[in-house]
């Protein structure tokens, strides 16, 4: 797209009550736009990102035959009795309203009891099971603080993956195959090397829940890492016993600040057993159905991507993700050379590049500050200069390393790698 | 998709409360789960449906230079006090709810405040004139009554487009361009033919504003319509003196029920003058944003949809909204029969073409009436009576007309038209 077409400015300064660097960068940069503390727009740009980190989450959660659907964000009161968890006092970040017609409303903040609900007129028998559904929705949570950007909304965008088993077996397979997905997933989205799989307090049916934690000086969380053994431990599960079972010496472990990006978690049966979703088991028992959630908070994960992945000047996009691959600059009165970059703006739209080209009337100075500012991860400078250095500049935005490349063999630096 | 492994199931009965048609027969065929009144979730059918929608109207608002982004559901009551729009009797559809950390919060029954409001950070030259930004959001309505399913929801799926102009030429002129991008939308939904862009109440700065209506049983308004002169009038116009603007005479009028899928709406410069969103014009003179709003209910027009299209078997997608092009059909012992038919399924996926594969295992009574109630546009059978009648059978639901077609020519009757 055309920069002078993107209604969005960057600004110099963030709004001087955001606090968060994350927040900071992508108000500056136009990604986008706070409503209240906890609470921001997704602009052009900013939904781009996020329409890319969903699209990965996608990709993988339907390898692994998950169903993509989504539920309302409003709920029903009586779904929540059932599990005592409608009350305030066991929830905490309810947002309620009462209906003109008579009656309160939640915002779902979760939907672990709208969904086992639904699944009562979907489910019977054993031949129907394991069903895994998943949706990305706007959870609404009354957080106290929100003073962390996108890492802690009052709204945000989860995807949540629920899998109906008729076994504790059935179940853990999911499980398993659930936790290779999300690495999968952090790989892609450019954090893999540093997110850890670690052992996060369990519930009713195991001793031990799983919990994805990506090393953020932002991050609320402290876990306790050995990266060669591959082990990681919550801060609230870290003790002698805990210890003793994974195997490991507490001099081994080197204690880091992190963002829970993802968790998994079994609810065994309880939670059906509450809500009343039973099947016939293949002797026509009715047998009471194996409940596990797995989420991943999006707009967290581009929340510490912009955390970890940016510097001094701005963001640095991993590609995947970047809501262009290359941004495009021209600059200098030359008119030739504005034609060459239209030019060659064209050629990789027409390659199927993703190109914001800046063909605003401004100077050298504040294009460059932009693009670093925005951070897509390839530059390309047409200008008087690059032309005299024999082509156009194509800077990389991460390592910074630029180099000069003949306007007819762009096309193929990108679709010959 | 395999209907096996898609996990909602058809049933023969809606909710007892449930009384609207367009709900019934959703809710009958998996499309969707209530779960209150008005407000629905999206089951993956019904998501299916949903994203068709969007993508019409995605392409259409995109061809008229519309930038997509996304703003928060959750709004700030400051936002809502220069238009004194934040008191219940002045609004009176509202959803609010106190923060834990003190004030209040609304829940976005409609943008343009929020979106004018956000504006204020990205306009302030003539220069950057005109801007258009839409936008698929989530609306709540705190309606007393909510008996119309899709129709009239609590919680709905709403295109709102708005346009920033620098004067009243500037806007009127995309006001026109808009009007023309809504007939093609109407058109592609299938309903264009029964869709009138109709005189209705006009604001501060217009006689008249305009909707869109769809001639439809279930809707909730009564126009005045003269096909002929394609001349359309809200009731609540109606009367001698726009009769008499219009030059058409009573007696010419059909009067009809409709059900509204659309406004524009030109709010001159007041909003803006309220909110203070002003620009510097070409003389260097500050002058208020002449704004635009533009609306398509999402849901309510898959509710208007099924209300049209559908008979006493059930729903009838037109193609370019369906879930499916292709539901594929086969039933009995012959296990021959049953792999030509997997084999057609994946030709036929093969060759871009969405098709449901019903291989359940359940009889051709059960397995006909699903596809009917379900409504895809193309029903193929692969049976011995088929094979019998030199090939496969396939059925136009909305025509209901059958012909044998070669298995080796079922592709082609798709691909080549």
């Amino acid at each position: 797209m055309k920069q002078s077409q993107l209604f969005t400015k960057t600004r110099k300064e963030a709004p001087s009550d955001e606090v968060s660097k994350n927040a900071q960068l992508l108000i500056r940069a136009g990604y986008i736009h706070k409503e209240i503390a906890g609470v921001y727009s997704l602009l052009p740009l900013g939904m781009r990102v996020v329409e890319n980190i969903k699209k990965i989450i996608r990709d993988e959660m339907n390898a692994i035959d998950g169903q993509e659907f989504i539920m309302s964000a409003l709920q029903s009161k009586e779904t929540w009795i059932d599990t005592n968890r409608w009350d305030d006092d066991v929830v905490d970040v309810w947002f309620k309203a009462k209906l003109h017609a008579g009656g309160e409303v939640g915002f779902g903040w979760s939907h672990e009891e709208p969904i086992t609900n639904m699944m009562k007129g979907h489910l019977s028998s054993y031949k129907e099971l394991p069903v895994y559904v998943y949706q990305f929705q706007n959870k609404f949570r009354n957080e106290l603080r929100a003073k962390s950007g996108m890492m802690r909304g009052r709204e945000f965008v989860m995807k949540d993956m629920y899998s109906f088993s008729k076994d504790a077996q059935q179940h853990e397979e999911f499980y398993q195959k659930t936790i290779t997905a999300y690495k999968r997933c952090f790989d892609r989205l450019g954090i893999g090397k540093d997110t850890f799989v670690t052992f996060a307090a369990g519930g009713a049916f195991t001793e031990f829940s799983h919990e994805f934690q990506t090393i953020c000086d932002a991050g609320e969380d402290k876990i306790y890492i050995n990266r060669e053994k591959n082990i990681a431990i919550n801060d609230e599960v870290y003790n002698a016993e805990t210890l003793k079972k994974l195997g490991v010496h507490a001099d081994e472990l080197e204690k880091v600040t992190t963002a829970e990006v993802g968790n998994i978690f079994n609810f065994g049966t309880k939670k059906c057993e509450e809500m009343d979703l039973y099947f016939n088991d293949e002797q026509g028992k009715r047998s009471p159905v194996h409940l596990g959630s797995y989420g991943i908070g999006i707009t967290r994960v581009m929340g510490v991507i912009v955390e970890k992945l940016s510097d001094e000047k701005g963001i640095i996009w991993p590609q995947e993700i970047a809501p262009f691959t290359v941004h495009l600059v021209t600059f200098g009165k030359n008119e030739n050379i504005f034609r060459e970059a239209e030019s060659l703006y064209y050629d990789l739209k027409n390659a199927g590049i993703e190109v914001l080209f800046d063909d605003r009337d401004a100077g050298p100075g504040q294009k460059l500050n932009d693009a670093d500012l925005m951070g897509m991860p390839y530059r390309i400078v047409v200008s008087e200069k690059s032309a005299e250095n024999g082509g156009v500049e194509i800077t990389k935005r991460e390592s910074g390393d630029t180099e000069y490349v003949d306007p007819a063999r762009v096309i193929a630096y990108f679709t010959e790698g």
